[in-house]
């Protein structure tokens, strides 16, 4: 059993590589809420939705998220209505938003809504998300504070980071099932998602970070920072704003207290060996997926570097 | 300025038809919620939504609701989630759905979510709901008792019909300015709309029926029967059930108590005769609308039937 941290499109990345070759039974998702946002009066879950799109072979690859094939005639007429659209959100894309907005209204939780979802779309491995509480992924801007998709999406991430905050966090309990599966997994796996705001709401959930130093299987983070800058999007940008260094070492920092090996590209070799003298476990592969074969490739090679992993932390200070 | 009591394809037909003789900001329409529904969790209003878009030029014509050229691919993939899709509802016309639910979940009355939709479709005239209350059609049937919705459109009203009742009248009150347009306008007319479920939840709003019987103007009803059974759908089955007979007296008998002057086709002019000896006003035309033309033309017949029509019922027993 291999439980997986993931948010982002580097998150989905690597969990379409992890379904090529690992059976879905043994995959636990553990996901990312802290992008969640009320968008049309919907209860969305971009992290959620692109994990279960991923895992039922929907998913668009080209853009990354949302349904492969997806059109976008309500977002046009929204749009005629005088709504905003800046958040994309497809046709077939919106049918998710529905039923889960739906179920929520009747009293579910987001824990019971995410797992009739995956299983109406037919998929066998467990999607969690990290809590059924509120957190919000808050950053502070010149403009004032905004939301990780007004940020990200709205704003194109063009406003300078002054802080991040996990709006709820400390109030916030592990969704059912999220502990259980970091201290009984044979593995834990850090997706290559922005360590600040796609890994850092799951650390903020109190008992998540704790679980992760406790659990007696080894903790194996995928680097999203290759050669000093993020394979895309924000996280060199959110890490710097946090004190972090943008580079391998950065990342080997953000997850210290409990990582036993961090996987980094080859061409962050050098930087590996640093890393290595500093006491952290450090191993290459070839990290960028840009095909199919890449995302199979990486997993295979993560899945077989989990048996080399130490179980003890690499580092304690 | 003509108010109109409206409700089903006939009534956005009869309307499409006086937006082309009258300008929009002379005429206000009251419009039956007796078929609204909740439907994947969003408030639905098929009668305020074909007006909206007959108004704003947006209606299908092929299919009597809906968008023209909307497109149904959220509604296949909340098939593929295992939805019920029996009320076809179009990626375009979500639009509205979604924009009404919010507003209302703001806090905001179907009135007022009525007026901002209509606004944002560029639409001039007046669309009022006949109340801001639930008022809910319930056809009861062998199988047990149906919304409006699910009789008509999901069991396409091939079950018979037992009783007909309109959940939550009594307690009803007219939405604001409906009374007003009644007892202000220069005349009333109701569309040749289905008298038992398009305008008989109208009429059941308590202040409504009576302010027909009370208003200076003179109220026309064009028959929604032509050659003793109804043009399109069940008003002939859901009159014979309310004990009417299912011809131009029927739809006499249902309004008898207010109205001053009854439209027929040209093909009744024989029934026609005979009503106007039982005491009723009655003049012909061609009630049956095909084409944009003979939409105008019937429209272009009542208005200017309306001078001749007397302001006194034509029955009062």
């Amino acid at each position: 059993m291999i439980a997986v941290l993931t948010g982002g499109t580097g998150g989905a990345k690597f969990v379409d590589g992890l379904r090529q070759i690992v059976p879905p039974e043994e995959l636990t998702l553990i996901v990312n809420t802290g992008d969640d946002l009320i968008w049309w009066g919907l209860y969305m879950s971009p992290d959620l939705d692109s994990i279960a799109y991923v895992l039922a072979g929907l998913l668009s690859k080209e853009r990354g998220w949302g349904v492969k094939g997806d059109t976008f005639y309500c977002l046009q007429a929204m749009g005629d209505l005088g709504q905003p659209i800046w958040f994309h959100v497809g046709d077939r894309d919106l049918a998710v938003h529905l039923l889960r907005s739906k179920l929520m209204a009747e009293g579910k939780t987001l824990s019971e809504a995410t797992k009739e979802i995956a299983s109406r779309l037919g998929v066998t491995a467990k999607i969690l998300p990290m809590t059924n509480s509120r957190v919000e992924s808050r950053i502070g801007t010149p403009v004032g504070e905004l939301s990780f998709e007004e940020y990200f999406v709205q704003r194109w991430y063009q406003d300078p980071v002054q802080s991040v905050h996990f709006a709820g966090a400390a109030e916030a309990q592990p969704a059912p099932g999220v502990v259980d599966a970091i201290m009984s997994a044979n593995a834990i796996l850090l997706a290559p998602s922005n360590p600040v705001t796609s890994i850092g709401p799951i650390l903020a959930v109190p008992g998540i970070r704790e679980a992760l130093r406790e659990t007696q299987a080894p903790v194996v983070a995928v680097s999203p920072i290759v050669g000093g800058a993020p394979v895309a999007g924000p996280a060199g940008i959110l890490m710097a704003a946090q004190g972090l260094p943008v580079s391998i070492a950065g990342v080997a920092q953000a997850y210290r207290d409990f990582l036993d090996l961090l996987v980094v590209d080859t061409r962050d070799a050098a930087a590996a060996e640093k890393l290595r003298e500093t006491g952290f476990h450090v191993q290459c592969a070839r990290t960028v997926m840009k095909t199919a074969e890449d995302k199979a490739q990486l997993a295979r090679a993560v899945v077989a570097l989990i048996s080399g992993a130490s179980t003890a932390p690499a580092s304690t200070d």
